[in-house]
């Protein structure tokens, strides 16, 4: 499914410290309590705990939830291959719900599946652990932009 | 883009009532402080104020929580044609972001363009309105699955 | 849905010309006996009869062929508010299928949603028409990119 | 990525031949060359070698055609988990484009990611092989529908 680590151009010695200092500038990662549990080229991991006032109807996880964490885990995977100076923005994505998400909690991990300058593709997957067991609950593809030389958004 | 109102089928006298009660049920909702504005045949309005917290980096509403609205926009309006002993799933959707959401407040419209015994098809728009300008910021297509005959989910 | 026409900024004084050459280009497009009977700024429209040789298992035309002719009028549609040296490239689309497609003759018309330097947001739909009725038989979001500066491609 | 093989459930125990019998009588697949070149519950391969009518302006095959593929493999794929009465159908697909698909020829490759007695959900992959090279030139979700209790349509 993925690309060839060694494949993978690094364009920011400090990709992981940045990515870091993003993901703790996104306010509704705090408001969610969504906790950014892996980094490296390419490849990016983000937890939530299952929270009752996150749900739905039925007391499910609302698959929103599931995409704004999926979204940033595939933002994130994207911007470790950007340069120190990009700024980092989602033109687009679609999910597939598998199954209700309920349990202890959420893992979304975003990957980068096809690098590029202007654009990156990236494929996520979230899977909902309760006890010993873990299920997938979605899968998401995305269209991550590079943006560059725009003074008032950075990161 | 719509279907003729008058082509909709009704498949319960009660369908604002249903999806009000549905719609206070989903827990997010109130988290997110969003506002049930319009409830007709095959179409629901949320309102959603811009909040600090539901920012990503940029102070732009991020993608996801632009989608959790929209999402139960479009499951709402595929809901109101619904039999009143169904429940709603929403099976997949995709967005893609067209401007940053920033401003006053956010209206998501859901809309069904096909409806299904199983199977509806949405459309939504997300709009941003700053004050007394309006721009479209996002767009959805969402395709939502009607669930009867299981108890432990209804609305 | 759409944008106001007076609010699309032309970059290509003979966009129509240009477009009808690449579409000439296309050599699928002959290969299908598809015909390009609309071009304006931002949208274009694409004609498919129905042809046996088309079709899957059941007799109706194939998803994937709605698609090609819904992807090329998206892609053209973007390409008219290109500048004149561009290549128009799709990154990705997603199209729902609302109805079976049988019948005379399909019309695929591609709107632009929302124009950029760099990436264009197209929507589509493909109606079927079966001596005088028409009926909506799928639609497409569609993201398309401008492609400049590089000398082998081009339209 | 994939289910493990073992969960899956077979409801037909001549999947491969009712796969086979129902590629056979997608026109389409005949009219392209595509080759169905590999069977087994829950994944289907088709091969489509490059050619010429089925490009695009810059020489590369045009998107529509590798979806056009693509979806098939996926289609298939759920079909050969389905009861031995039922009729496969498309309900969305959303396909993101990698790499110019230029060279000798495409292997599109569909998955089953989560069988559903109604509803099924698909991965593909769509590679292009030139020489001894392989390269990763799209990837599809897909939705698919089994269809029950319909006469006139079945395979």
């Amino acid at each position: 499914m993925m690309l060839n680590k060694s494949a993978l151009q690094i364009n920011n010695s400090e990709f992981k410290k940045s990515t870091i200092d993003s993901f703790n500038r996104q306010t509704v990662m705090r408001t969610l309590n969504a906790k950014l549990i892996h980094v490296d080229a390419g490849e990016v991991d983000i937890e939530l705990d299952y929270q009752k006032q996150l749900t739905q109807q039925h007391g499910f996880l609302h698959a929103g939830i599931i995409a704004t964490v999926l979204d940033s885990a595939c933002g994130y995977a994207a911007f470790t291959l950007m340069p120190s100076e990009a700024a980092v923005l989602t033109i687009e994505y679609k999910i597939n719900l598998l199954a209700p998400a309920i349990g202890d909690r959420l893992i979304c991990q975003g990957k980068v599946i096809r690098p590029g300058q202007h654009v990156t593709v990236c494929y996520g997957e979230a899977m909902m652990v309760n006890k010993d067991q873990t299920k997938k609950v979605a899968i998401m593809t995305a269209t991550i932009m590079t943006v560059l030389h725009k003074n008032d958004i950075k990161g």
